[in-house]
């Protein structure tokens, strides 16, 4: 009988799959610079080979679970977006794809898609949050997922109601390494002082923000600011500017920010500045919690 | 008796040199794709030789006059800011380089600098506001100039008093050519009808902005948005992000537009939401006019 199983969450840039114990404990982790965004379809197969091949023995499940974008229409098999408001995973309505490894399947879990009140959709974000319910079932209240396209997200009794993404990180990402900012903005040192007043900045005055952003630059070349203050600022803008347009979703609500630990904490800080006192749960570790059950319940 | 100049434009990405006859008309004209960001300062010399060497002749001034980044302290050689209030352009301050062409001396014209309300700089664009009032120097009001790096001018007495920086035309190409958005996204149609709902739509809801890109994406996906339409929303989203940033600008003032023409309507149908009729002009011809008056009034 399997005990073991592999789970991946394939990213638009990058993969990672872990081999688990019937704990969903890791045992082993490997990593793959090809993403969605690198590889055609052709080679996800050899892909998923030398990330996983070598775990394959006697006690390992050959149903592979797997969340994120190798299932988008230019992924490895689509996997139809389900429509909210809806469970975040249902097992049963994964797509499966053969594939070229010792009679192993894996099974896509389908992302979530919303036509009401704004069109949106995400892939990936509803495992984890299938993996932070698993621990909290009872949980009522809106969850924020921070990361190149942060989530915002209303759950009730299990359900996804609604959702909002914001494209903060990947806003941050550009600005910092691609625009003219790039000479001006360093980023790594947490400056929570300077992060905090430019959070409050467009939190109070958010119709500012396009007026803000090359100021960090004139700042750097003739008021002396420093490149990691201006990283700090750069940050806060975009998080405030963030906060501004996603209020309907955390005004009046309990807030679990589930995320790698330093963007949770900046979302947490920020949030302190409207009064929330958000709790915090750790991302990967409900992506794996997410995988093992939606295996548990459909692939054993 | 030399009756022509020769006056060059040297900008960030690409550089522009006119030789002009004594009208300011342009006879000939010659580009180059070094702008600062691509060359050293060793091949600066070697760059403008191949621009404007053939022109050389004895009716033509050996003071090459020229604005823009080859003046940024990482250009060719620097031409220390000026800071406001001021004329846009004091000839006799001019910073110059002898080249290493028969005779030819360059002289560049400085950038100006503004340290409050808000730290911002400019270089290039006191050019073209020196001929733009040339034209026009009874004009009080503000100037919009569109462009990577928009700025918004408070022009008095013949004066920039103020002005501010918006990251607009960069963050467009940036979003529409780097981000996830280029999937979606095409420029080049003008669809007036979502540029103007969707500029209308940031006006009066400017903490929307961070909200409202993903969107883009989601509903390409997923409701059947196509490509120039949500490039002209883009587009739309950005300008009335930035409409609503510059409101203490334009609220109550006569507005000049002076930018590509492509441009220059884009801001000027934007404008007409709030009730604003600009005057236009066109920014080659101002840069030029800058160029040539700068000459006239301190080199011949």
């Amino acid at each position: 009988m399997a005990r073991h199983l592999i789970a991946v969450d394939w990213g638009t840039s990058n993969a990672r799959a872990w081999l688990l114990d019937g704990k969903a404990t890791p045992i082993a982790q490997s990593t793959s610079n090809k993403g969605m965004n690198r590889i055609c379809k052709s080679e996800y197969n050899r892909t998923l080979a030398s990330m996983v091949g070598s775990w394959l023995s006697d006690s390992v499940s050959r149903n592979i679970i797997a969340c994120g974008m190798l299932g988008a229409a230019n992924g490895w098999v689509e996997a139809k977006y389900r429509t909210v408001p809806c469970e975040p995973v249902l097992p049963l309505q994964c797509t499966s794809v053969v594939t070229s490894l010792e009679n192993c399947v894996v099974y896509i879990i389908p992302g979530i898609k919303q036509y009401r009140p704004t069109a949106d959709v995400m892939r990936g974000e509803e495992t984890q949050i299938a993996g932070f319910l698993a621990g909290k079932p009872q949980f009522n209240g809106v969850m924020c997922l921070p990361g190149t396209h942060t989530k915002w997200v209303h759950i009730s009794a299990g359900e996804i109601v609604s959702f909002r993404s914001f494209m903060t990180g990947e806003l941050y990402d550009l600005l910092s390494s691609r625009s003219i900012l790039r000479h001006s903005v360093a980023s790594g040192e947490h400056l929570t002082e300077d992060f905090l007043e430019a959070a409050s900045d467009q939190l109070s005055q958010p119709e500012k923000l396009a007026a803000r952003l090359f100021a960090l630059r004139a700042e750097s070349l003739i008021a002396g600011l420093d490149a990691p203050r201006a990283g700090a600022r750069l940050a806060g803008y975009l998080i405030g500017a963030e906060l501004a347009a996603s209020r309907p979703y955390w005004l009046g609500h309990r807030i679990a920010i589930v995320g790698a630990p330093r963007l949770a904490k900046l979302y947490s800080q920020a949030l302190s500045l409207v009064g929330q006192e958000p709790i915090k749960a750790e991302a990967e570790q409900c992506t794996i919690l997410g995988l093992a059950q939606a295996h548990a319940q459909s692939l054993t």
